[in-house]
């Protein structure tokens, strides 16, 4: 089966001067992005898979660190005869730009003050990400990418690529994704902002070397956490089933659903940076991709990519009328779109869940792409 | 159109000896409830429509109070020629036991130490609420209710009513709803919870006399409102509008979702009593009408209520599949049942909004109800 073991490099590059000019015309820089490769890249360079990871998602998607337990986060997607065969192809996945994984972000040290930036890093958009990260490709010596995929947050920078880079993508994937939130969306996510912004600890984003602000960044965890699944999957999961042991308190939690939100509360505050999540959700909400004018105007350069859009019908976090959308939009620009709707219980989470079913559309569609390619 | 100034009433009793027993073994007394009125009793006292509210609602529930720019949140059904038409019916509301407008509640004088119980307020049940309501509906010399109606909680309250009560309810209004709560509603109340527990100025719930939990309190009713709305009506009210005035800093709200959400959370805190929302939603989450056997088991002696079952197709945070189930346990018990699904884009909120429609039901079911009364 080879080796299964992986290793998270770093790419750290200079713009010129230096730097890398925002959407809010801020700049920004030296800029590291931390990314990881499975498969081999082959002689003429186009066999590479771009993959976005979602909100909290990391550059680790497949294989294992030594000492792990757990492969990484899409890693039932990602490998030998997988849905992104690394046999076939060189899968690529780097952590976003404003993120804590690896990544230049707010927990980043700001090479004018040598102490972490804090809320003195600019707010990055959806495209800056993408920007970046397209520097990245091209020190991969790729000039054009096989496909780009991704779900939720990943899904949006795979419209963005496909907006920003038509000529350098082949093939995109956005899943479970939307062109833009909806108030419904920004609401979740800005209640997630005002929790971790109302904990104490968090000290106006400037709590790094102290306590982090790990009550509040829990709960915005755990109001993620209950979009991410659908009623019938917390139904089917938890019921009403009661916590074997109660901790004496009045207000400790009863069911078993309450200790579940809670323990994966807790634990993502071991990884993951308050402010990394206030930029990133920030990012979400702003993501536009219309831009002022229509999806379909903004799509239009990308004559030559092949869309595939996969959404979730019990998903109502991004609900399938938003990639329905994002298909009416590549119809009306005239571009070559494939819409696939799973019929998953699952909610948002499917994407990371249903393999066989996504396996089955994306193996297809990466089949006629690559045979396309070789006529 | 008559006097609408209204006024609340209060109603302290002591049971024998002097308390009441509550679900959980423990006593508690003694207790003031606090009540409105409108309309007039009838003679023989069998025109009395008792109205529950739900989880932030009191007992204020139509008409004015001297000098306030909105009437009670319930004023659109009850009134002269409305729903709950007062030229008919004796209409009583009463804030619930555990609540903070008026009954008591953790914010109560403990008589025991003369400060507020806070946490050693005991556990009230939505049992123990319609418990101590029992006694305010015998106070008031009224041995029949022709009507229990309420929604969302309240509903919760009117099941309970027709379960422990049924001699004494000739009618049962629940609407949206449900005989226990699913995984995701106790998620959601979970989560406020946790928001409430993580401010520091909650103290363990001793907080009286110092500063209030604002800012966890706030973020708790801020996940509330996303859940009282539908996508729909999000969408409708507020798109993707942004604020007019930004107030500079990164992460304040950019859209007007956001300024509302934040304005609604901030407003609930200058009249709500953050233990009493941990009390409270605590009941919702336990409560369970089965209790243990099965919903129609527990209805069942309720042979001579009739009931009106009201749902929302848009709620999802009381989906009208759980007010199916209590259709189906009605029938299920040989119960006389009817089902209204209002097809309204409000979400959990329609019951608020909803006039029109839910009127259409209630008037000619009550109309029913008090045909059947005078053969």
């Amino acid at each position: 089966m080879g080796n299964r073991f992986v290793e998270t490099k770093y790419y750290r590059f200079a713009n010129t001067p230096d730097e890398l000019l925002l959407e809010s015309g801020e700049k920004l820089g030296p800029i590291t992005l931390a990314y990881e490769t499975y498969g081999v890249l082959n002689a003429d360079k186009s066999n590479a898979v771009l993959i976005q990871h979602a909100l909290s998602g990391d550059a680790h998607a497949a294989g294992f660190h030594p000492g792990d337990k757990n492969p990484g986060w899409w890693d039932n997607m990602i490998g030998q005869g997988k849905a992104f065969d690394t046999d076939k192809y060189f899968v690529i996945c780097s952590n976003v730009l404003g993120g804590c994984l690896g990544s230049s972000g707010p927990s980043s040290i700001n090479p004018e003050t040598d102490k972490p930036y804090g809320l003195n890093f600019p707010l990055v958009t959806i495209k800056d990400m993408v920007t970046a990260q397209s520097h990245l490709i091209r020190h991969l010596g790729i000039k054009k990418l096989l496909c780009v995929a991704g779900g939720s947050m990943g899904g949006m920078q795979v419209l963005q690529w496909a907006a920003s880079f038509p000529e350098m993508v082949r093939a995109a994937i956005p899943i479970a994704t939307a062109a833009r939130h909806s108030p419904q969306q920004i609401a979740f996510n800005e209640v997630g902002r005002q929790a971790i912004m109302a904990d104490p600890d968090w000290k106006g984003g400037h709590y790094y070397g102290a306590d982090v602000p790990a009550r509040g960044l829990a709960v915005a965890r755990m109001i993620g956490h209950i979009t991410y699944m659908s009623d019938t999957s917390m139904e089917e999961k938890f019921g009403r089933r009661v916590k074997e042991e109660k901790s004496g308190t009045k207000f400790s939690p009863d069911f078993e659903v309450e200790g579940y939100l809670q323990y994966r509360g807790d634990n993502f505050v071991k990884r993951f940076d308050a402010n990394s999540y206030l930029y990133i959700t920030k990012a979400l909400d702003r993501f536009d991709l219309a831009n002022g004018t229509g999806f379909d105007k903004i799509l239009a350069p990308a004559k030559d990519t092949r869309f595939l859009v996969i959404a979730f019908k019990s998903d109502w976090l991004y609900p399938p009328y938003q990639s329905k959308d994002i298909v009416r939009a590549c119809k009306l620009a005239h571009l070559d779109v494939t819409y696939g709707e799973i019929d998953s219980s699952y909610g948002h989470d499917a994407f990371l869940i249903e393999v066989e079913k996504q396996e089955h559309f994306i193996k297809h569609f990466l089949r006629r792409v690559t045979d396309e390619q070789s006529i």
